[in-house]
């Protein structure tokens, strides 16, 4: 099968993309000698996670009992379910941990932790710390940290942060300081739980960029990233990410043509609707426009709207790279890099798989998708 | 089953609404004589589809070959897939006619009206025509417009447009002149054909919003809308659905508390990126937040910041009404009305059903997402 035989709008992995991305990770962290726990809530994938996991102990992270679910299934004991708990979804957990799993759930609220001792079947449990981001964790410094390890008990494995402010950085300079701050917090509350007696074996931390620009991972046991697997636009308008080593694109077929517009079959269910390169530096619309090997021969030409199917590319007929968009066929071909790949990949149930820029179809990997 | 037994996040349906909505709509072209074409590309869903065609003649609309092959195995065979075909998407129509259904499609491409016409097994085709919205389609004063139907030659089964430029309009005023545009370009161009002697037996138009402020449809013989079954708060901002009567809402659970602020596990995937309504006159972020029976109980309280996973409410404390919000529990649950909801629906699987304010399950109905 090759890319001119696929349904269209459908999603392209780029192997070899994938697999420099991965070990330009595993590089990152082997230099600080702390392992990585890949957070599959980008990928949903196992033939990804399997060669994510390549040389590290075999851990995930995920985002959904979805995810925890088909990934269990799969022979993926130990998960960290790195979303707040609810009484509803610990019985969730239990029954998969019951069947073989070993999910280890986080909280950051102290009638929930007193929940999970209570349960017939407690998972570890980790407490969320908030070390810059605002979201979700409590404060390294706040009684409530010591308040919950107490209600955990013998539950308590840990403690982890996400600095998920990286994203407002621009500069390593800027990520290796969102860094420092997630380890410097992680790590306090570690101590600190530490001197008044708990056990804290787990002290996990990690965002893509942050986890590309620490300088020191001192007292740290594990790192968590997703998006670098994949990378997309926004990532590299950060800075943590090549724009040519973007390992996902959507491939699309031109439905339709007039002066200075190719419309394509790809609009916001198969791009998504997110505009997070609207605030960076290069604002990529709905997507850079590709040729349907994955080249950028288009300049800058990016998707400027899009409908719930279709999606409108606007180009510059005189230019002299745009301006070949203009003798593309109905039916003919190109690729979309995206803004936000976990965002983008999530309307599609699989991974047509391409070996670097060749138009065969190496493999047809599965993702898991919804809730 | 009741609404809190239900995992979290999922689509919440409440047929009653659906039931007025549909019967709005009903109303609506009963006084011009007009049939419906209901546009399944938002409910994606068996069942509402046999609700939506009560009383009309029974063919649909859909968006995608995989709304197609879902719609035509329950029996629906006349379908007009109303997005540009391509050659391949042609051998896949004519494979799902050959087993039986009877899809339509649409072109404004001359090379493409030429491989249709050539097919083994062609399809019933309408010419898309332009009528203001600048997507796709011809004028219909174009040269080209003629030059389609010859290349079609017997396959030429009709006209229609599509006036999605009525989502710029803010006023029913605004709507009737879009839906005149639409009725006055797609008629002037069917009769245009005719005067050429072709056969010209449908002229399709439609949008939810001209569908309901149209103050003329003659010459029409067929109206097309998806959006009015559920309606969302962008179309409540354009005054075509009542903010009270949309049907259809995400149920999430929250999973962290902190001054002001509640986080839920509804995030960009459950709800969609879409931020349709920033520009309109009030701008709901990522959704407004409702109580679990979905009423309107924290006043103007929104959905500010979305996540992968995690939504952010922020509130007032000090507010008589969202300041209830504080007291929720993690676990406790609320729904959100999307901002758009044929892009927060694809997201789901099903719907969860319910008759009405209560919490009582009535059915679980099916969707089909992807292509």
């Amino acid at each position: 099968m090759t890319l001119d035989e696929l349904p269209t709008p459908c999603l392209i992995l780029d192997r070899a993309r994938l697999d420099r991305n991965l070990a330009a990770m595993a590089g990152a962290l082997a230099r600080h000698g702390v392992p990585l726990r890949p957070h599959m809530k980008t990928a949903k994938s196992i033939d990804v996670a399997r060669r994510a996991l390549a040389g590290q102990p075999g851990g995930i992270t995920v985002s959904t009992l979805a995810e925890a679910e088909y990934f269990a299934a799969y022979g993926i004991a130990d998960i960290l379910y790195a979303v707040g708990i609810t009484p509803w979804k610990l019985d969730q957990v239990a029954r998969l941990n019951a069947e073989g799993a070993d999910i280890a759930v986080i909280t950051d609220d102290p009638p929930t932790a007193a929940v999970i001792a209570a349960h017939p079947r407690p998972p570890r449990t980790l407490i969320e710390i908030d070390t810059g981001e605002g979201r979700g964790g409590v404060d390294p410094g706040d009684p409530l940290l010591l308040e919950l390890a107490a209600r955990l008990g013998g539950c308590l494995a840990g403690v982890m942060t996400h600095g998920g402010h990286s994203y407002a950085g621009r500069t390593p300079a800027e990520m290796a300081r969102v860094a420092e701050a997630e380890r410097a917090g992680v790590t306090a509350a570690a101590e600190r739980l530490r001197a008044a007696g708990h056990a804290v074996g787990i002290v996990s931390m990690g965002s893509s960029p942050t986890a590309l620009a620490a300088a020191s991972l001192a007292g740290i046991t594990e790192v968590r990233a997703g998006v670098y697997m994949f990378g997309d636009l926004f990532q590299a308008e950060i800075g943590t990410h090549g724009i040519d080593d973007i390992a996902v694109t959507v491939l699309a077929s031109v439905i339709g043509r007039r002066d200075g517009q190719v419309l394509v079959d790809a609009g916001g269910l198969a791009l998504s609707k997110d505009r997070s390169t609207e605030a960076a530096p290069t604002d990529y619309g709905y997507g850079l426009v590709l040729d349907r090997l994955g080249q950028r021969a288009f300049g800058d030409t990016t998707v400027r709207r899009a409908y719930q199917e279709h999606g409108v590319i606007a180009f510059d007929p005189a230019d002299p790279r745009a301006g070949v968009l203009g003798e593309l066929p109905v039916g003919g071909r190109l690729r979309i890099s995206p803004n936000h790949v976990c965002m983008t990949a999530a309307a599609h149930d699989r991974y047509y798989v391409v070996d670097g820029g060749g138009t065969e179809i190496v493999a047809v990997w599965s993702r898991v998708n919804g809730w």
